[in-house]
């Protein structure tokens, strides 16, 4: 770290030569092989954001608050706003596009640069919309089976797609209202989150209420409910599906996930199920599911260990250029990851799938030692 | 704190100077009114170790670590052990009873000194015991309805029992063999935790198993297995209608409690049901228990608060000598716990028994906030 780079960090973040040296020390404000990320909010900047070369800032892409209950929440939330927008929450991963110096690069929500991500980006985009708008981010999700992070194959995707939920400017974060978004994302060979619904806030509670119904049925997650200006925070809401496919995945690993994890999503039950006035048999349907996606996976796990099998995830990723692989596997192991390439194919259209096994080392061994006799 | 004070705890604790001196100043060696407690393990000294007056010592009660399964956790613990005894684990709170120059003293698990406690224990107890062994604790569970800190009306308990667990030595925290402290316990106007059982080790998973399906029919809460000399280290298992117990209690004050209780709970029914080798419909109908347990008492926060009624616990204590009230209120005040003495009356027996409202602060407020639309 030397004091040129301090001084410019410090110039474009607007911050004292002072407090740009703390974040650093304290970790951060953390430096990476091409870039400086923000690790958690700090100094008023989000956390993700992003500082690059000599005067490019990021900002980090903003926590979306979460409604727990939909009456009264959305009306309140938007008393002063005149229309809201219920746009699909697509379950996937959060990423940033941007060109710099006419480079593209993809960020992850943390503010790293996700080789395989870009790679993909690069192909799936148009990239024309950044000719037009250098100073704009794409803010997606990655979708679909060959997303090695949250790879789902309930999108009709078939190997993975970019779904654009908001333009932002990038040194402010400001973001375009929902009707600039669409026409823009619509003028290029984009592909925007499904659009459900536009309406009045207060008829929002009912609208988004059949909406989740309909969307839990097909085990999708949720939506985001914006201010169509963009003018106040959206805030977010899950379907009971996407709950447990979530508890599922976190008790196939039982001893890697947090307990926050399962703590937040039982709770949401419980306002959902109070909310739509379950009586007794669906509140017992409601409570068996919930239990199964907490014992299922748990005993699959414990099955698994018990016949000497890995607990690992098998994820993948589809690359034209065979290289990515490599840098992925770099980008894996830098965030401590600990995976497993398996094996890889050529496909028909010429380019590799490449298999890989994320092991939860954590639940592995755990399991391994109460099966052998030992104390939790 | 004075000089003095450090060369005393430096003395009886054997530490040096400055290491006493660490601990007070990080707080983990606390001061309280009486007394010094260490509070979690420092130095080698157990959580809720006390220090008092100018030589007493007695060392706090050590956890004792779980099974998550019986095959082969009993008998690979026990592997050098020619006898085990297993003993029912009981539903209160943890006490130690000691006598300190000729007076009588109940402390938690933490070492305090609680007021009803040891009221109560100075009633309950056969004191006979501290003249003949004045070096000795009386380690045991407080059990039943008027258990402010742990209610239960599942033993056949009128007001309160203390059960004796252990007998220890005050300063080496040496336990008695199982057979020398039921000797003493009866040779005492004294009761112990019912022995269920004492086996061969390889045979300890099965009677282990059958004890506690029979326990869990009767909504008990579990079992602690010992090395009958006392040489290895205890464990304890519980029924899953105990964990459910728990699960209901932690529900009902979802904002007060931490998630880890859930997650230690919901991974310990998993390894049960898979060593228990449940096929499906039973897998099913612990997954809805499990369920409902979490649902019902938090549908039933949701709704009381809509109604406007203050989530709190119901408690009681009874008491024969009515400024023992005060005393309590100021032992709950300085734990920073907040309640409401609601009434009292006064029975055919000339003791007093007191209603107490534990209010569940976070819960309330959080439960209020959501329901008036706040975010999570």
């Amino acid at each position: 770290m030397n004091e040129f780079e301090i001084e410019k960090l410090s110039e474009i973040l607007g911050l004292g030569y002072e407090k740009v040296g703390e974040g650093i020390e304290s970790g951060t404000l953390k430096k990476e092989e091409t870039h400086y990320r923000i690790e958690k909010r700090w100094a008023g900047y989000p956390k993700g954001t992003v500082i690059f070369g000599n005067d490019e800032l990021i900002l980090g892409f903003p926590k979306i608050r979460r409604a727990m209950v939909l009456d009264p929440t959305i009306k309140r939330h938007f008393e002063d706003t005149s229309s809201i927008a219920i746009e699909e929450k697509m379950n996937g991963y959060n990423v940033r596009v941007v060109s710099i110096d006419g480079d593209i690069w993809a960020f992850t929500r943390g503010g790293l640069s996700c080789p395989y991500t870009t790679h993909r980006a690069k192909e799936e985009l148009d990239l024309s919309f950044f000719d037009k708008y250098p100073n704009l981010v794409l803010c997606g999700e990655m979708v679909g089976p060959d997303n090695p992070y949250v790879p789902k194959t309930i999108y009709n995707v078939g190997s993975i797609e970019f779904f654009i939920f908001d333009i932002m400017e990038k040194k402010t974060g400001d973001k375009l209202s929902v009707e600039e978004r669409r026409e823009i994302v619509d003028s290029f060979d984009l592909t925007g989150t499904p659009l459900i619904n536009i309406c009045d806030p207060v008829n929002g509670q009912d609208a988004a209420k059949k909406i989740i119904r309909k969307l839990n049925n097909e085990n999708r997650e949720g939506v985001v409910i914006k201010d169509v200006r963009s003018d106040v925070e959206p805030i977010k809401y899950t379907t009971p599906s996407s709950n447990r496919s979530d508890l599922r995945f976190a008790y196939r690993y039982f001893y890697d996930y947090g307990s926050d994890f399962l703590h937040s999503r039982t709770v949401r039950e419980a306002f959902q199920s109070e909310e739509w006035e379950e009586d007794t048999e669906e509140l017992e349907e409601r409570a068996k599911k919930l239990g199964m996606s907490i014992l299922e996976p748990m005993r699959k796990t414990i099955k698994d260990k018990k016949e000497e099998r890995v607990i690992a995830e098998k994820v993948s990723i589809k690359i034209s250029d065979i290289k990515v692989a490599e840098k992925f596997r770099s980008h894996l192991k830098g965030q401590g990851i600990e995976f497993e390439f398996t094996g890889f194919n050529e496909l028909e259209d010429g380019c590799y799938r490449f298999e890989i096994d994320k092991i939860y080392r954590p639940t592995n061994d755990k399991t391994n030692s109460i099966l052998g006799g030992g104390l939790w």
